[in-house]
Parts: C-alpha cells; sequence; structure tokens
C-alpha cells in the first residue's frame, strides 16, 4: 500500500456537528471544547460558521465563538461563509481563514442556499473579492461530490468545472465533501484520479460521513490517491440537515486512531482527544458514535 | 486499486451471532433466520457450533438446527467444532463442513479452552482424522490474528507455524480472525504479505472486527493483498465472549453494500440481505449496528 508518513486532520466537530444540534449549546461550552481541542495537537479546525442565525440557531453565537476561544499557536482556525453578509460578519470577528461552499448538486445547492451552482459560484466570486482584499486565505469547500441522494453520481466534468473556478478566485485548497455519506472507496479512488491534473493531491482535503460504515475505507482510499488532508468531527458529531439519513462524520479520535495505528503521524495526543470526545458526550447529552470512546484504543497507536 | 471481481461472502451471524446473545433464541427463529439467509443468494454460512451446551447455552441447540435447516443447492453449510466431542455430535447430525479454531494467543486461547496452543494443535489434528475419515470438509480457522487484549501483536512466525499444521491436517482453506477489534489496514496488508509464499490468497477468508471502527477498511486492505473471502454478520451481530470490548462483527449488509457499490460481484440480493437484517433485529429485541438498516443502500449498489 502506498502511504503517506504523515497526515493533517481537520477538526469540523465545532461548525459541521454543533450545526446540527436541535438544543442550543451555550457559548461558554462551545468555547470550552474548542480550547480543549486546541491543546490536543490538532493543526486545523472549523470553528464555526457566519450563516444567517435563523438558518442555523446554533451557530448565532459564531463572532462570540471567534474572538474569544483561545487561539493556539501553529493552529488555523477557520469560519464556514455561506454569503456576502457573512463576510462582513467574519471579518469584523477578525476571521483570518474563511470557507466558502457550493454545493456540486443543483438540487441540493437550491435546497442549501436557494440558488443555482452557477449564482453560488458568483456570488463565492463576490465574496472572495472581499476576503482577499482584506488578507483572508480562502479554502474552497464542494459538497455532494460522492453522490447525491436527488441526482445520483454528479458527472466529474461539472465538478472538475468547480474545483478550476474555486481556484481561480484563489482557493489555497479545497475541500471535497461526502455530505451524504454515499461514497465507497472505488469511487473516491476514481474521482480523485480525474483530478490529477486539475490540482496537486497535497491541495485536496476530504470530507467523509460514516452514514454507510464506508468513512475510515474511504479515506484509506484517499490516502492510496495521494491525499493527506481529512475532515473529521469529535465524537461523530454532525451530518447534515438538509441531507436525508446523512448522520454523523466520522469521529476524529477513530480516525486519528486508525492512521496512528497504521504509523502515520498526525501530531495528536490520542488519549486527550479521547478525553474531549467524552465531554463532548456530556455536553451533548446522548451517546456519540465513537469506537474510542466505547473500545479505547489500541496500545501501538498511542504516539504523536 | 487493485480489487477482485467477485468477492465470497461467508455469514457468520447464526454462529457468531447467536453465541454471544444472553437470552435463548428459540431453535425456531434460529432456523427461520438461516432459512431466510439461504434465499438471498449467499454461497456459504457458519450456522452453528457444536460447543458444550453450558459453556454456550444459546447454542446448545446445534443438533437440531443443522438437522432442521432447509440446505439450499449451492450453499456450503458450515458447524465449528471444538473438541473431539463436539466432532462427534456433528457427524450424528450430518454436518459434512466443520472449522476448526484455534486462537494463536496463549492468553486467548487458554481463556477459550483451557489449553495451550500447543495442546490444541494436537487435539485438532485428532478431530480433523475423525473428520477426515468420515469425508468432512475442513476450514482452519485462527483467532486474535491482528492484535490480542493480552499479548498484543501476536509473532507472525507464530501464526505461520499455525496456518502451515492446520494445512498439514487437511485444511481446504483458512480463516484468519481479528476476534478482538484491533486490526488496521497497515497490519492487515503487512501480516498477508508475510503468507504469500505460504498459502495462496484465494484459500484464505477475512474475519473482521468492526469495534474500533476500521472493519470495512480492513477489508478493502485484504481485498488489495489478493483475498477474496471475507466473513461477515447480518446486523452487525457478535463479538467475543472472552475478548474484553469485542462488539460487533462487520455486518453483511454494509459489507455487501460497500463491495457492490463498487462494483464488485457478490451474488447477494441486497434489499433481500437488509430484510432479513431487520427480522433478526426484532427477534433480538435491540437495536443492531448497522449502516443500511438506518440509511439505506445506495443506488448503484443494488446489482447481484
Amino acid at each position: 500500500m502506498n502511504l503517506p508518513r504523515k497526515v493533517t486532520i481537520i477538526e469540523v466537530g465545532p461548525r459541521d456537528g454543533f450545526q446540527n444540534e436541535h438544543i442550543f449549546i451555550p457559548t461558554d461550552q462551545k468555547i470550552r471544547i474548542i480550547d480543549a481541542l486546541s491543546e490536543t495537537g490538532l493543526a486545523r479546525m472549523e470553528a464555526t460558521s457566519f450563516v444567517h442565525p435563523k438558518a442555523i440557531p446554533n451557530l448565532a453565537d459564531a463572532a462570540d465563538v471567534m474572538t474569544r476561544i483561545r487561539k493556539k499557536e501553529g493552529v488555523l482556525y477557520e469560519a464556514l461563509i455561506p454569503n456576502l453578509k457573512g463576510a462582513e460578519r467574519a471579518l469584523q470577528a477578525g476571521v483570518k481563514n474563511v470557507k466558502l461552499v457550493i454545493s456540486v448538486s443543483e438540487a441540493h445547492n437550491k435546497s442549501n442556499v436557494n440558488m443555482s451552482v452557477a449564482d453560488s459560484l458568483n456570488n463565492m466570486e463576490e465574496i472572495a473579492r472581499l476576503a482577499k482584499a482584506h488578507g483572508m486565505r480562502i479554502t474552497g469547500g464542494l459538497a455532494m461530490v460522492f453522490g447525491c441522494p436527488w441526482e445520483g453520481k454528479v458527472p466529474v466534468s461539472k465538478i472538475e468545472a468547480i474545483i478550476a473556478r474555486l481556484l481561480e478566485v484563489g482557493a489555497e485548497d479545497i475541500s471535497l465533501g461526502d455530505t451524504s455519506g454515499m461514497g465507497d472507496p472505488a469511487y473516491v479512488s476514481e474521482t480523485l484520479n480525474h483530478f490529477v491534473d486539475l490540482i496537486e493531491a497535497g491541495k485536496l482535503s476530504l470530507h467523509f460521513h460514516n452514514t454507510r460504515g464506508t468513512g475510515l475505507a474511504n479515506v484509506l482510499a484517499g490516502m492510496e490517491a495521494g491525499v493527506t488532508m481529512f475532515d473529521a468531527s469529535i465524537g461523530g458529531l454532525g451530518g447534515c440537515p438538509f441531507s436525508p439519513g446523512a448522520t454523523g462524520n466520522i469521529a476524529t479520535e477513530d480516525l486519528v486512531h486508525m492512521l496512528q495505528a497504521m504509523g502515520i503521524a498526525t501530531g495528536i495526543d490520542l488519549p486527550r482527544l479521547i478525553e474531549v470526545a467524552k465531554t463532548v458526550q456530556e455536553v451533548i447529552g446522548r451517546p456519540l458514535p465513537s469506537s474510542m470512546v466505547k473500545a479505547g484504543p489500541v496500545p501501538w497507536s498511542i504516539r504523536k
């Protein structure tokens, strides 16, 4: 197997996880969890989303969260920005790294932001201009890349065109999301092989859900295709509120465990990370789909 | 990725699953489930174990199950045989295919059958002699191949010696079990690479537990190493009663789903298989760790 020596984990629980909780998580608890995550050795984290508070009430405190978290040296804190208004709010809150997400599925993009993909791309160009004018770092995000509940497999040519456009407007890296958890290792492998001439694998990150149990197998396929950045969510928090049946990102601690057991460095203190997952479970008040919380790590996975 | 076109699934739920249930499952229900599984297109199934009824009360009806199930043409029905007494009972019940299992971990073998691995091997030779004298087909099974909670990583040389001995006494194929769910894709890949000169990959089957979420990723690593037979358990039933924290085989329907979505044939009618998983869940009376029961299959996985 052709595997990397080192992988970067992007923690998305505070954004993709918290946005799906029906009961408001107090801002202090969010900050406590993000600060605890910052101490595990994670290099990158989606901390919140500057989405309209009515659309996602749980993230209405985005500005508060972004200004009050203890920003650890060496950690890249990102915020998701869905529109120009959100970008302005992020700017005011001193956000330095923004993530602009678009769905490759017309149906999903419509249900998400009530716009066609073409209109969203134009919209995104405007946000990117503002972001760049203020020196923000931009990540481009694509949703529904590995299957859509409404449209099935979205053609790779369409995905390629969106990646190309995001790179044009200044995205420094690109996140490919299996929003509906419909991906499988062959699908991941074949899709990534299409992009080799368009973007270097080192600029891609993969975002998998474990909806159909294939999350970690998809990570393996992604690594074999040369990708070294993966999203994951502490405790397995999350899903997508507009995507039927899409329950659960891959749990960060389960991913870190597998990688470190395989001898792939993540720079993360696994026992400490598992403690944070337990804290999140307490805050959320229900069991989370974390293997590590239930079964614990194998001894040879405990390394940095 | 180097993947097979076709994979054989060995259903182990009626043995590895039922043996772990604390409440006795009525014989008629067991037979109903096995018969339903026989109609899904499965080619092979572990139907029960002729273990001492006091050790595993739920399988005290082994003889009854083996004689009363509707044996479908083309399906290989196996029974696990732990000792000579079990072999004699299986013989009386007309069993034609037996599985002889030994743990590669001294500590686990001791807790399982109260014998050293060497004594178990001698014992197994005696059982194999009886089985062959009566024309039975023998499968050899190794437990704790990918990590032991007490002994850590068991040396490959020890595993090789046990495989060689099982082949010598007449085993036609060999099952390698990740009994404790401690395996990861790199561990699987490296271990299998050691056996290339000893046994052809087509004679190996792999038995993974999803205890730490790596079950399907391990299957992927196994396929890339040339293996084309995999154990799985309907609904994700099972675990090992003597192995702490070892909860859950990979669910057959989740494995079949991933493979068929990848374009790998299994010969199994997936919607029908998911219906059986739902029946098992009703019989057991608690939710099982099946992604398919919760989220359903992707449309392109529905093929034979």
